[in-house]
């Protein structure tokens, strides 16, 4: 039995009042919104949340207040990565603690050229130190950022280690080689691609959903694809969802996001992103509005 | 009037035990030999301390630890960098609530491709937090692992903006253009060189004096020439601190210098390094005794 979560887990984005303070109530709200637009459940505090602008007391106290406004906390995956394994080991203890699905795993990112090796102890003293049978660990690759990432191999190896635990992977690689043969090797193995312009595909091949930055605006859309991947609509689904997410492509991607949820919401509070990260200017905001028109309009009816 | 530090300020390693807690008294007696043997100083919690490999916890509690040992906080400079401006913040109050003589900042180092702008408005942030004008901040480049850098135009932005806080700079990036262009550029702005291998130069265009991982097996070496660069045996005092240097460079530096002082101090723990890194192995120490005696032997009596 696969006990792996499975479908749409938008990676929510994390609003911010005027002194920078994460909005816990406008969070709130857009996690209740993206529930009933039809995520299965919410990859909270990951990259596209600015998680790791956040401090470590912020990453614990935004997901106790999530739960305690009765967000059920197995449909919640926090991403729970860190460069120091104390911080790790803390944050994923919070996330089992709390009943959460599972914790989403970065490998430590300032080291540079580190070794499978290296990172196979890392995920194995975690492990040990968490404690916890219910942990569900979901890697999270994304090398590009991270300047580590899972290899093939390495999660062979893991996923042997510790059968019960290490059960799913997000890819935001981008690699498509990648994401095929994970797939085609790891059968059962809980694999979700980070954009859904390649989710077709991905599902065909037995991809387990999917959890893109672009679900922030787009759930309904993604989650009709994934509902209807078998089906003779699949494609029109496909090249829709594609439409929104490449309209992104030429946009600082969280900024953007942001900024499309201001525009929703009617909130320009929603704007706001962390430093070093700069917000969407209001030409930025224009363009992407464009964008986001002509790629709707070329898609399929 | 120049407040700033400067001579030489090893960034000293940190030791581990066997269940990988930090050895506090190994570290107090290795900071003590260091002050002993010439240090002027000590940049603890930077990346040969493995700093990003410590919780924040850690990070705090390891600096009260050697203040209470009696290591004087006026040669301390601890690093405060972190992804998140209110852990920066938290570390950084510390270092200055504890009279450190300042904190050495890495620039927040997820994301990747962030703006002048951007860190700018991070240094920004943190100062005004941090809302002491007691603080002095050394910015710590090292695009190679932080993936973002201070550039010399945001340098110069910063030292114009706080020109009492922001006082000086470690320069990791290797990159001898970038560190003769900030000499040339602010004098009076403490410029430390990672790397004793050019430091007679550095110290020539008005380095302040030298921050290099190998200071931790030589520092009386390092010392010497930072202290007999205006006289005749300069060259040859570099020529021999260079020769240390680079015996080094074939090897994975930052266990290279732990696998150095478990030799120096006949305790093999000091080998030990926290995940992902991984520990140099007794094959790869002998080929780094042979290259630091062969090194030794070809530089000048």
């Amino acid at each position: 039995m696969n006990r792996a979560c499975h479908g749409l887990w938008p990676p929510a984005a994390t609003p911010f009042a005027d002194d920078l303070a994460i909005d816990v109530e406008a969070f709130v709200h857009h996690c209740r919104t993206l529930l009933r637009e039809g995520a299965h459940g919410l990859a909270i505090l990951g990259t596209t949340s600015e998680a790791n602008s956040l401090s470590l007391a912020e990453r614990r106290h935004v997901l106790e207040r999530l739960i305690a406004a009765d967000i059920p906390p197995a449909r919640l995956l926090p991403g729970t990565g860190a460069c120091a394994l104390g911080d790790a080991v803390e944050l994923t203890r919070a996330a089992v603690a709390s009943g959460c699905a599972g914790a989403l795993l970065l490998p430590p990112f300032y080291y540079k050229g580190v070794s499978d090796e290296g990172l196979f102890a890392f995920v194995s003293a975690l492990v040990e130190r968490v404690g916890d049978a219910r942990l569900r660990l979901y890697l999270y690759n994304f090398p590009q950022l991270a300047g580590a990432g899972w290899s093939v191999a390495l999660v062979g190896r893991l996923v042997s280690a510790f059968p019960e635990t290490v059960v799913g992977l997000k890819d935001s690689s981008g690699d498509r080689d990648y994401l095929f043969r994970l797939l085609a090797e790891y059968p059962g193995f809980a694999v979700f691609p980070a954009s859904e312009a390649v989710l077709l595909e991905a599902l065909r091949r037995g991809a387990a959903g999917c959890i893109s930055a672009t679900a922030n605006v787009n759930a309904p859309g993604i989650r009709a694809l994934i509902d209807g991947w078998r089906g003779p609509e699949a494609p029109g689904l496909q090249a829709k969802a594609a439409a929104v997410r490449n309209a992104f492509q030429a946009h600082p991607l969280i900024a953007a996001v942001k900024a499309a949820l201001a525009d929703r919401y009617g909130a320009p509070s929603w704007r706001r992103v962390r430093p070093p990260l700069d917000g969407l200017t209001e030409a930025g905001w224009q363009a992407l509005r464009r964008d986001l028109a002509a790629g709707v309009e070329s898609a399929p009816a």
